[in-house]
Order: structure tokens, then sequence, then C-alpha cells
């Protein structure tokens, strides 16, 4: 038995409505790599925390501004302390979205980042996504139930005007750990019927849908993954010059939500 | 450069010193199968938080009680809101020791629950393994140092009393989010020299390495990946007789740990 009555539902039913007509005043953007990161902080001249908001040893950085009405919060799950690389993939992005959305409570959550394209669906170097639905490629539980469980599924905030506005390609993303394609994971991806394909996307989801945040992903593509290199090779040569790519939509996509309501998106 | 100096290593070095020679006092159990939680709650009388110490919405829940000298913790991401499922895998795992862990600040965590046994390593049905290092088997990232990240190393507490005082079986654990095994995750596991495999043991590692809590590993082998059975009907065939012989060896691990220090396990 669900332990949310239908007065508790009604409730939350005209709180959400109440919410969708406010205009957006925090934002909270996760990225998992600080070369992602970077631009965007350079952008809005936000300012890395000087009293973290974070608990005492985690690699987990914040930086903040404010832009027009807009409080600003950008989040990077920082570098591993022994190895010195990003801290990227699901489980880092689950935890600095968790701890976020409890420190800053935000309106909408961005995540914004790289990610790899599929050609036969239409995606080239460079293109810039806003994902409609995220799912996980590489959680195969052969179980009835479980196995949705394991895709796990879920929607993005609805956003038309915001796509039409800013022209930007709309497609499935899946998320997995592995920066390369197994035959199993390209099975999932091609039930996922999706067009990128990152790290941490299904993860943040999670988050987001946990603890009833709005979320969209803006995901600028670094390599083809059904093309003829290595997507480690041309994720890396790309990296830098998409980046730029990812910072210019992120700033338009900033500019459309300020002043508007989740409801006008 | 490092944001810790010379000094605060010192301090911290002499806290973790201090911490090894007082007597446990909290301990945190992390399951992620209600079947699997169910005897250790009620061998315990342990009771579940009618104020949760978790968000509003999420639904982890806590079972906690006292035995001797101990407060027992019990930790289970709950059931997927709308699947009805156990939420499995290692980004609910990693996000509900992460909050447990910020509410209860824990002497030491117990990560318990079912695994697959390699029997070429001499696992078998229903043998309980503790833990001695821990890494991943599904985060393929093929840049240098990446590699190393993706792995995802961590040691368990050293317990060799622990070990001798129960005769329990020790091997290396391989952590993925897939309940089957691709040809991928076979020769990571191979690489990762796991004998055991489960869901969640790296990400909830991970966490407690970020936060700085010891962690043990004690985990029972419901199916041979390297036998006959397809994975998946083994498990749900034998997960109800090998939780009792968890829950008996989770007993005697609790028996052990009263009164005993960090540095007497």
């Amino acid at each position: 038995m669900s332990p949310h009555g239908d007065k508790s539902d009604a409730a939350e039913e005209a709180l959400v409505a109440e919410t969708e007509k406010r205009p957006i005043s925090t934002i909270l953007i996760v990225i998992a790599m600080q070369t992602e990161a970077l631009p965007v902080v350079n952008k809005f001249n936000l300012t890395e925390d000087p009293d973290s908001v974070f608990p005492k040893g985690v690699p987990w950085v914040r930086y903040h501004g404010f832009y027009k009405d807009l409080h600003i919060n950008l989040v990077w799950p920082g570098k591993d302390s022994s190895l010195g690389v990003d801290c990227v993939g699901t489980v880092s992005a689950s935890l600095v979205t968790y701890a976020a959305i409890q420190a800053l409570q935000p309106d909408l959550i961005i995540n914004a980042g790289t990610a790899g394209g599929f050609k036969a669906k239409g995606a080239g170097i460079g293109d810039v996504y806003l994902a409609c639905d995220v799912a996980y490629h590489d959680r195969r539980i052969p179980i009835p139930v479980f196995d949705l469980y394991g895709v796990g599924l879920r929607q993005a905030c609805v956003s038309p005007n915001l796509q039409k506005e800013l022209n930007l390609k709309v497609g499935k993303l899946s998320t997995g750990n592995s920066l390369d394609m197994s035959p199993q994971d390209e099975a999932s991806i091609i039930a996922n019927d999706a067009t990128i394909k990152d790290m941490e996307g299904a993860a943040v989801a999670y988050v987001a849908d946990l603890l009833k945040v709005p979320i969209i992903f803006v995901k600028a593509v670094t390599d083809v993954v059904d093309g003829e290199k290595p997507t480690a090779e041309e994720f890396l040569q790309n990296l830098s010059a998409v980046t730029a790519a990812l910072e210019e939509k992120i700033t338009q996509v900033i500019e459309f939500i300020n002043g508007k309501c989740l409801s006008d998106l």
C-alpha cells in the first residue's frame, strides 16, 4: 500500500502546479568533467564556494553566481583524490546530484556534457542535443520487472519552446559506465532507441526523479560511436572544440530560462 | 596541489589511530534486497525508523536497535516506487550509503548480501565470503589512468582475527550492474582476480572510502556463475536458503565485533 493517501496526492499535485507557474530562480548544472565545466564557469563568472556545501573530504566542487534573475549553481564531482582524473560515471554523478539538491533545493537541473552520437540516427560531431528521455544500457537483470528497473527509463522535463527557440536536435540518451560499447551495450542502446550515449545521464535523472526536481539534458557530440575512429581517440581529439559548442548552447539555454516558469519551457 | 598540508595529514592520522583503539559502537549494515535484510532485522529485533533520517520521498529504509554494546543500523534502498522491485545496483547502494553515513556517523560499515561465485576459484552455493578487496568489472574507460579509475579498486578493512575466528572464506569481489555476465564483464572479472561477483560492493566501498569509514563485506553465494544453470534461475532458487546462511554469519560477525576495536578485527 502506498504511504500517501488521496489527500497528499492532491496536495502534491497542487504544489507541482504552483511550482510550474513560478519563475525559475535557482538552477543546478551538473557536469562530469572539468574541461566541460570551466567554459561555463568562466562565461558566467561563477566562483568556487569557499565554504563548501558538501561534506569535508569529498572532491565535489560547486561554483555559483548570479545572472539576471537566476542563481546559477554548477557542480562537478571533482578529481579522484588518488588518481587525479575526473570522477566520471554514474555513482559520482548521482552522489553529487543528491548532495547538491539537498543543499541547494534547485527549481531545475541541467545535466550538461559530452556524449557519443550515432550517425545512423543522424548525429554528427559538434551537434548539441536536448535529450527527451534517458535510460541505462549496462544494467541487464533478466528477471521480470527487474529488467525494467535495470533499464531505468526516465523522462526529461517537457520543453518544446526551448527546443524550438534554440533549434536544438532532440534524441533519446542512453547511459552506461563504459566509454566503449560492447555488443551487449549496443543491443541495449538499440532497444533504448538512443541517438546519443553518455556515462551519467540516467543516474542524474534517477536522483532528480527521486527528489522530484525537473531536469533537462544538454549533450554535445564528441565522437561518432558507429563511425570509423576508436571512441577514446575521437573523444579526446574533439573534447576541447566541442565543449566550446556546448558552452554556447548552455548560455543560450540559460538566457532562455531566465524569467520563465517551468510551464514556459 | 592538495588542499591539506602536512599538519592536517598528521592530525588525520592521529584521529585514525585513536578511532582504531576505541570500541566499535555504531555499525551500519548496507543490504540491497529486502529478502536479504529481513532475517537480520528479525534476528536482532530491529525496528523501522518512524521519523526517517532520509529525505521525504526516497524509498530508503533504516532499521535500528541495540544489541549488547552496539547500536545496529541496517539500511536497505527500498522498493522502486513505480515498479515495486528492490532498488539493486550501484547507484541506489551508493546513495543510501552516503545518506546513512551522513546521518548516523557509523564506526564500521558491513556491506552484506548475496553474490555469484566462481567454482574455478573454489566457490560453492551457500559459501559465505569475507571480501578482501573490491573492484568494478563494467566500467571500461580505455584512456590511461581513467582505466584505473574505472576499475575502482578499494580495500576492505583488514580483519584477520574475524576471518580466522569465524572460519570465513576470503576472496576478491567484483561489482557490476548486470545480473548476467557478458564476455567483456568476464574478462574484467578475471583481470580483477575475483572469486565472487555482486551488484553493489564497489559502489558502497567507494562511498565508504570517500567519507573515511572502514568497511567489511560479507557475501553469500547464491549461484555458480561458471556452472551449468542460468544465473537468474539459480539465484531465485537459492535466494531464500542462502539468506539464512548469510543471517547466521552476520550474527556471528556482530557477536565478534561487540566490545572490540577496529584494530582487533
